[in-house]
């Protein structure tokens, strides 16, 4: 289950715009690759060195920078040579950020949780994705590694096979290409969550086991944690859309608009698996109740049925000198017949109480 | 139970604008019948041919142009021959799409999910329904096969038969008419679960079976699934009836207001229906508690009774040598006389708690 | 319990502005009849045909249609007299149609819900009441027949009276005053229903039976009912007191406010209500846990205590040949002291866990 | 409990603004005092009669009227000599009003509602407020009797004794004043609540006994009844902050923020008790289930290990002429070891699976 | 557990303005100390007396005063020098003051409620901070005794060895760290809570004890507490941020934003625990209701296969004469035998319903 509070407390006290990385993945250092494009060109470089980035960014065409690891002096470097605020560069290093979108007139940044099931993991594996859209760049934060798959390598594909219409247009349409990335594997996750519900809804229909218990609770947890993650990217995304931000021409938009459709459709999904699991919750808790019911059932008739009979046995079990039923000749046949007798009034009164 | 999420997984990754169907039906082929009318013409072409549609595609009077089952090739050459953006053809063929509203100027698209009970199913299907309207021509496209009897097959019928004023009207008022009768189909479905769900109401009251809670999961379900298919409906209408888009003339206002007051009347019975259906849960969960009560009572009655007379029984089934009581000439009948006063005691007590 | 969807399935299919009465009560025909008056003049006349109600309608003063039970062919030369717009003669004969305001520029169509408690019924009626208010003229559809007293008796009796100041103002004042009067037979309705909410609420406490639940849930049905049917009111009401509406004059505006306020009034102790009433749930839930729970330790006792002195009690009923106990002078009361013994310890034990 | 619906039924059918008393105190007659002031003059006139008033508003410095006890016939002969509306003399005898602000222009119409703990009652009592504010004066309508202390009391003696500024300011200052002493009173009447759901709560958690369900049901409804009370409150507050209304100086508007605020206090305070409520029935709930849980247990215990071993002993108490181990020297021993070895195995089972 | 409402009973009745100190820690006296700085200069001043405030205020730079302890006379004096309005003094020494921000022109008055785990506490503390802006000074008050380490050490500390930019920057700045600071406290006190709500967690899944449910029930309250302290922090930062308030410069509102982001996902962070907890709630209840359920088979069990042999033993324990069984000379093997095979049957019967 994914935390939802990271350790914070190492930063508490220090101004502002300090920048300590906090998270899990600290890298040693970042990786940075730069691939440069338009129409006619196609140029990728690989390994930069921070401070060489800005004699690579060209005039012409779009210069898609990726840093992967998260590495402070790296991300300092890369913030000063684009005059990037030193805010900005701390909400990039704080993965525990809250996903945002800042206009600063010059540069647009856009901080994303990315949501990855990729890499043939059994669970889905969430990191922080900071995006920053300069007049003709984009520079984009990861914080995996170099070697593993990111959620950026099929466009990165699509941009190096000239597939689709992405080499043709600005880097405002790359900025929302890997914006669009990031919310289709939304959708991955979702899956993948959806299996699993569909899954424990049929155990829960067919075989009800306390350790449903458990898998129900822990997708509650991913689907708050979806939830808190998928939300303010609709906000953020209907913000870019509304066409008011910086370097997003208004052709984008309608493309903005379809990633918006997405992202609402996601957190629907999102509402509507709560819902149901909670609907399962309740589902379990009736089962358990009918169980129950059921077993008090068998425990009371069983008991009424033999103890009124163990009495009557109890009682010819006595030690008394004068029981002049004991030395009657058919004494114990009838005694026997009276208690099969009493034993058949109480079947048919639990089969008129439908308890049988 | 419908599902809230088919697979997209396929999808991720390939540039926007891809055409690729995604849904449960998958045509091999496109089924095109045209019907041109006005208000003294009404000509009717089937089986025609996606490349030749816009010849057929008159100055004067309205040309609708009905598509049955999705095949990407013939959306792909519909979407040529009228400039539609790929965007939207991708929207078209991803059946799993929010409904939607979108304004391209030139033509208007809509899409939403129509509910259909008139095959004679048992239960309801789901389809997705596009619209496009242009200037004097609505498009719509249908996932069901031409061999159904789809929920555009009675506008179909009133354009024929003149009745009504829809052959004096224009394309917009189509596209109104398309639109109420999916509106419209909509009250079939709840009639339809609202009947199911008296029939669970009636059951719960009468006799509480376990079955109930199954079936109060799956009207949960279908609830869940209404509601996500006619939210964003309502929505829809709104923004046409406000007549901000285009095509759309003053006069078919009007009657946008009324299928937006009947989309709103549609959200509001799944909503008490789904109060309904909370509240049957509780009345289950609450009967079978009432039961259970019922059940442990009589246990307890029987035991608290019995129990103490079978230790008096055991005392005097002891072997000691030397108990006086079982010599006495009326220890017998004084012993039984002494548990029948204890039982009607216990009886009496038991009365006095309102246990009997 | 009233209904919250009737048969709508007749209609799907037919073009909007047909005119078929949907709902319960199908009147053989329309009982028409005209009240004119202003501050001087007060005529009535009784049983008025609907072709001849043009030439009724005077000039000066005010002029009140009231139709009584809606007849489809009635409406319909109604309709064509005052041309009204076909949709609403279509949701007048609807009769569940939700509350709404239409403003058509030459006159204003209100449709509301009301309940009616008036006619000695141990239960309320709910019947659709459309209002039309023109220049100088209200009609007005109700649902009921003319033998029985409408919600609107009281209104025809003050202005026949000349009581309070109706006589003296515009049609728009009548409008309110109808409006009113249905506004204010919600109260009634909702005290009757407060009513029997306390005498649940007190069983409840005193003794819950298993029929209180069943009450509950017809009283939450209601609540479902009353908000649906209120709830729009509220709305239209607003609009109506916007002074936006045609027709109504500003003199008015402030009664409309003071009609608001109570149908606000209404809503609040709708929701109150249902509040109590969910509360109530629980306490029942609660009581009956808790019975159970008394039940249960009654049990416990019992057999905590007398389970194993019977166990003792067999001991010494065996039928060893060699149990040296048996033989002892005193090994009868020794043993049965010993039994008081741990039943008094048992006792003890209990208090201790105040249990008893 | 306070009733949430009065006794309306008389009224309906009667026209708007007949002046009749709804309410549980009918006062025989009105008790009116007038005061007067300005930084100077402090004048006071008690038992005025209602035709006399206007002879008594003085041109400079604030007069405030303050009416004591319902009495329609005085509120009637005050609204004429004032010129108030009909309709807000109605609403100032309907004592079941639901608070608002109405602004007449010339007069501003304030109706809140007081809830008083200032009687060494044990329980507070609520009544309504009316309050009109015109250029100079301000008339305060009070249901409590002339000898009851009121929730103006303090202002009074504010007024008398010169402390504070209230002397040197106009009559708006005086209506916040008084509505800012209803206010404070709302304060008190939470604390005394406050204190009854700690009572409860510690209650619950040390020793739940079943009263504990009807206590929370109380304060559940008196939270309702508050919160009815006091929504409208801060929305009318709200209003006259706002600075739109007749009659209010700027310089008083920082006041009314302030009371504003204070409303705002008492609202969140009301919901924090509600979610409290429900908190604590939860808690019971689960203290009730455990406690059930601690006494099964407990049964199911002493059962297992005693039913066995008197099945034994039942088993060497059969007569069987043929019973081997009955003739064994050391059967009797033996037997009673085995039992004790089964009780040793069974209290053992208990502990791993840490029920004992 | 903090409580929500301290007694405010002493103040009903005073007028508006009146200055006593509501709240738990009452200073016998304030410690001032005034802290100077511009990019250049730092001077310190300890042990400040409230009337030399104005002649230690400078024109060029930065005044830092704090106020440690609320004394009453001390803010009196404070309030008179620096012109503040007796509303707000009345605001600062009320502890029990609701998080607002109030704009008077020449000041800017903040108050906000400070978390704090810095004393080394087992648990948090809270206290009222109130901050006043001025032209070139900040005023904060707080409720900590001066040998306390307060929530603003770290800002003192960045002044004064100069670190960050706070130095070059004015006192709108100054206000933002504070404030920053606050929220930065709110971190730590819940990354406290979260370990707590997981340590409940693990145990609520491995072993519920009784206790989890008095914890879960405080963590709960100590969320309602948080959310009470923090919801109107960010309302109040969020107008802060929109730049309307005095004296804050545009080049602060960046940082603003900054620490408005930080509220929200405290916030959230709340919503997000609540929701943990009362899922936390359930699975709880759930696990009781296992257990009881695991109890109940193991009673049904036992008891119905010992109940029915008992019987058996007590039939053949019975003294009648004429009993052909007890003299068989295998009779007692046999139904030995008999009762064994009615136990495998049972215990096979219980393996097929899956109890065993």
């Amino acid at each position: 289950m994914p935390k939802f509070q990271r350790v914070r407390a190492s930063k508490v006290g220090l101004p502002p715009g300090t920048l300590v990385h906090i998270g899990d993945m600290r890298a040693d250092k970042a990786y940075i690759s730069v691939v440069q494009y338009d129409g006619d060109i196609f140029t990728e470089t690989k390994g930069v060195l921070a401070n060489d980035l800005t004699k690579l960014t060209v005039k012409s065409g779009v210069t898609w920078i990726n840093v992967k690891g998260l590495n402070s002096t790296a991300v300092e470097t890369i913030g000063q040579q684009y005059n990037i605020h030193p805010l900005v560069l701390e909400d990039i290093l704080n993965t525990d950020q809250r996903p945002k979108l800042e206009d600063y007139g010059d540069y647009l940044c856009v901080i994303i949780k990315s949501l990855n099931m990729a890499n043939g993991a059994v669970d889905y594996e969430t990191e922080q994705v900071s995006l920053i859209l300069g007049a003709n760049y984009v520079i984009s934060f990861l914080e995996s590694l170099p070697e593993e798959r990111d959620v950026f390598a099929g466009i990165y594909e699509r941009i190096k096979s000239g597939r689709g219409k992405i080499r043709k247009l600005g880097a405002d349409y790359l900025l929302y290409a890997l914006i669009d990335s990031v919310v289709d594997h939304y959708f991955l996750v979702l899956e993948h969550l959806g299996e699993k519900i569909e899954m424990v809804e049929d155990q829960i229909v067919v075989q009800p086991r306390p350790e449903v218990l458990h898998e129900l609770h822990v997708l509650k947890h991913d689907m708050l944690f979806m939830r808190k993650s998928v939300w303010p990217v609709r906000e953020l995304i209907s913000r870019l859309e509304r066409g008011e931000a910086a370097h997003i021409e208004e052709s984008t938009l309608i493309y903005l608009r379809d990633v918006y459709d997405h992202a609402i459709q996601v957190i629907e999904t999102i509402e509507i698996y709560r819902d149901m699991l909670s609907g399962m919750m309740d589902i379990y808790l009736s089962s358990i109740s009918n169980r129950m019911s059921e077993v008090m059932k068998m425990l009371t008739i069983i008991s009424t049925i033999f103890i009124p009979l163990t009495f009557i046995a109890g009682v010819y079990g006595m030690n008394f000198a004068n029981m002049p039923e004991l030395a009657w000749e058919y004494g114990y046949p009838f005694i026997m017949s009276a208690m099969l007798g009493l034993a058949l009034i109480m079947v048919r009164y639990f089969r008129q109480k439908r308890w049988l």
